[in-house]
């Protein structure tokens, strides 16, 4: 029996797990992958206290802190949680069931998918959902980078230096990123910006070969040869495996108070799957904290007050 | 005119700062300390991606960064807001008035005074309410805390180490600090419990030199030979310049959402100031990051939401 299961190893799981251990709760993270989205950055330069660092090895260390008070981290991610009283069940993908006092959500967003033809059969054949990540992998290539905000123009401006051709596919006539990557965008001269436009298929034998492209005002189709694709339209939760067991917002977000706490008692929440709409490391850390604190009152009976202070356990 | 005045130097009004600035707003921090509660913390284990850390460091590294970006640290703390349309006038102690389009508060508590006759005329003369900070002063002295919470206890631990007498006195009749605390304190042999007792006056030439006792349930008094009073009766929320500009609750804590509003148009406000109750370094600096990005999000005109997300800013 744990006092707390966190779901998600990225900032607000791992900072969560290390607030919970060091409140001497049982504490375990179930996850799929590790690091979050911050490991995910090159450099991140917006971590109040550390100048520069790469955004795996800022995660290495949340995770070499939590497990030093004790935090579990297991790479087993949750499939179904269910409530019996005032306990929970969790039960991973791995067929094993944790029973736990409390829950904190902290397993982020997923990228979007198109969801055409071909899309999930090319996954890491072709298909890439982070460009920071698969880049490299892609030299000398053509691609295609799906989306017209900062994401997508972003990864069109890092793909233009390590591909061989960049072709830029969205679905408004105008793009929607901020000025000064726009700007950028423009100096480039291996990119080809295909606006009013969407893909309809991704084909290929055993990796990507190309693609249909569609323009949604003429319905004219065609086809482009291309080794990548790069689909960045935003990120959802996807949580079909909560059901109704929280309440959330018209974009799937699960709704918490300034303490991080859900609609239901006992399930917190933090972090970028949340209604909290900022996707900052620093930020997701706080909130991370927040909810293993929030935890801790609830698992004490206390509202949390000023005497929930942790004021000698800061040093 | 600046685009954002952080009232507060502490974590979470130097994580506002250079958040702010990385926005390419035109922001200064005025405070009257500079760090903070972190600042007074001798080693910090629980800042995630950060192992360990003095306090003061730690606040030295967010200055640096802040101003790296562009952030003005101004020495000159706050005595009054005025507000017109829809800007603000904010006049410095130094008589300077600075002119503003948004605010975010996070100038932190202060600690709780006895208000007891001779605690103003001997402040900094043997009163202090900062153990950390001012328990090396007080070598082979003989001194006082008063209080018998967490902090309290704390302080008391840290002085038998350093006074040669230490007296604990405390109004109600048990402590009520966590039992891991009571029972280090039983260990020390220098500290006397005075319990159900309060201070009601000190006393001294230019130094401390005594204090007057009394029980609180047989009003018995009796004077302590003392060179020094810690008091650690808990922190509050000190902003008589505030007025009713913001709600508060009943703690004179200033209401926020998960957004770090405030009741406000354009005021918002993060870290120990607010209704969120735990006081950590990590949390007031991701509380600073939402209000700063908060404040982008008013100034923009914009509903914060999804267009806010920093991707492109991170890396």
């Amino acid at each position: 029996m744990y006092d707390v299961i966190v779901l998600g190893a990225g900032a607000a799981g791992l900072s969560a797990a290390l607030y919970a251990a060091r409140r001497s709760l049982k504490t375990a993270v179930l996850s799929k992958q590790f690091g979050g989205q911050t490991a995910t950055t090159l450099a991140i330069e917006n971590y109040p206290g550390i100048d520069k660092i790469e955004g795996p090895e800022l995660m290495n260390r949340f995770k070499a802190q939590a497990q030093k008070y004790g935090a579990e981290i297991l790479n087993d991610p949750v499939v179904a949680i269910a409530r019996q009283d005032k306990q929970f069940s969790v039960t991973g993908q791995s067929g094993k069931v944790y029973t736990t006092r409390s829950i904190i959500l902290a397993f982020g967003k997923t990228p979007r998918r198109l969801d055409v033809p071909g899309e999930a059969d090319f996954a890491n054949k072709g298909v890439a959902y982070c460009a920071t990540c698969d880049a490299p992998l892609f030299a000398g290539k053509d691609v295609a980078v799906v989306g017209g905000g900062n994401s997508a123009v972003d990864a069109a401006l890092l793909l233009s230096s390590i591909a061989q051709k960049v072709y830029l596919i969205y679905i408004k006539n105008e793009l929607t990123a901020e000025q000064v990557l726009i700007d950028r965008l423009k100096l480039a001269t291996n990119i080809e910006l295909i606006p009013g436009s969407t893909v309809t298929s991704i084909g290929g034998a055993n990796f990507v070969e190309s693609i249909q492209v569609e323009n949604v005002a003429t319905q004219a189709s065609r086809n482009l040869v291309v080794q990548g694709v790069f689909v960045e339209i935003g990120y959802e939760v996807r949580a079909e495996f909560l059901d109704d067991l929280v309440k959330r917002n018209e974009a799937s977000e699960i709704i918490i108070d300034s303490l991080n706490r859900t609609s239901h008692p006992g399930i917190l929440a933090a972090g970028d799957v949340t209604s909290v709409p900022y996707k900052q490391t620093v930020i997701s850390a706080g909130e991370g904290a927040k909810a293993a604190l929030s935890a801790y009152s609830y698992l004490q009976g206390t509202t949390p007050g000023p005497e929930t202070i942790d004021h000698h356990l800061t040093h």
